[in-house]
């Protein structure tokens, strides 16, 4: 199986593509979309589209996982997290490809076995996992990380944001 | 001017095209967007993002307007805005078409002339200054009432959430 991991942003989006053959898992694909800070807020969400629907196009995922960031009690980050989210989903739904969604302890939980784990632990721990040459960058070992999370995850755990 | 305004909601997305050629105004479309809840989230959001791109192809709006709605302290409905917002946002985007967004209380400042007026206000008012042969419902009557609140307003009381 194939999986497109997204950590959603609406500033930095974490992009990885990761490949299962049940036995060992590989990076296909590594990005980072950042659309330049100067453009306003729908230019930054089209050009994040238009990139993500390219890598969908390019890659072939048969799954997409997303991870859900924790937004505390922060109504600005709740809402740039929704924005971020929406644009992920519109291109997967586009797509035909079905959508999950795991929070950030499930993602540690599955990369590192401990889901109180550091940010420094689980780009290790992905650098170990994917056999990478270098240490991934905090956003894009999440992206990585949760589509890892997804790919030896039953259904426990999934978050059931999509009803 | 034709104005495409829209009230951003992931149930239910009000739509109103307005046009003005500076002495009076003209409802061009109006409609309610909403996908059966029976559908997840990704599916709901690919949906209105298709509904709102075949509208923006058959009216070919110059500007499109978005009411923030008010979230309060509500985490979850703020990432409901959030999302409704961002497929919006996309597709203006992707047709090279500016955004505005205003706050609720302007959007009935500028229908009512007072920020603080009832939902029943806004319609009947709505009806008044578009002509209408019936009453809309609440969520219609937003829309229209944002288009016209981006047709009467200069630059003051739009929201600057886009940078």
């Amino acid at each position: 199986m194939r999986v497109l991991g997204i950590d959603p942003g609406t500033y930095k989006m974490g992009i990885g593509v990761v490949s299962s053959n049940g036995s060992s898992m590989t990076m296909d694909y590594l990005d980072i979309l950042s659309p330049s800070r100067k453009y306003p807020l729908p230019k930054r969400l089209g050009l994040i589209y238009e990139e993500l629907s390219r890598i969908v196009k390019d890659w072939s995922p048969g799954e997409v996982a997303i991870e859900q960031p924790f937004a505390g009690q922060n109504i600005k980050a709740a809402m740039a997290i929704g924005q971020a989210q929406a644009v992920a989903m519109v291109v997967a739904s586009r797509n035909d490809i079905p959508v999950s969604s795991y929070a950030p302890r499930s993602v540690k939980q599955a990369v590192t076995d401990y889901g109180g784990s550091s940010k420094e632990q689980v780009q290790a721990m992905i650098r170990v996992l994917l056999e990478l040459e270098a240490t991934p960058s905090s956003d894009a070992a999440d992206a990585l990380a949760v589509a890892i999370c997804h790919i030896n995850s039953s259904d426990i755990g999934r978050l059931n944001i999509h009803e």
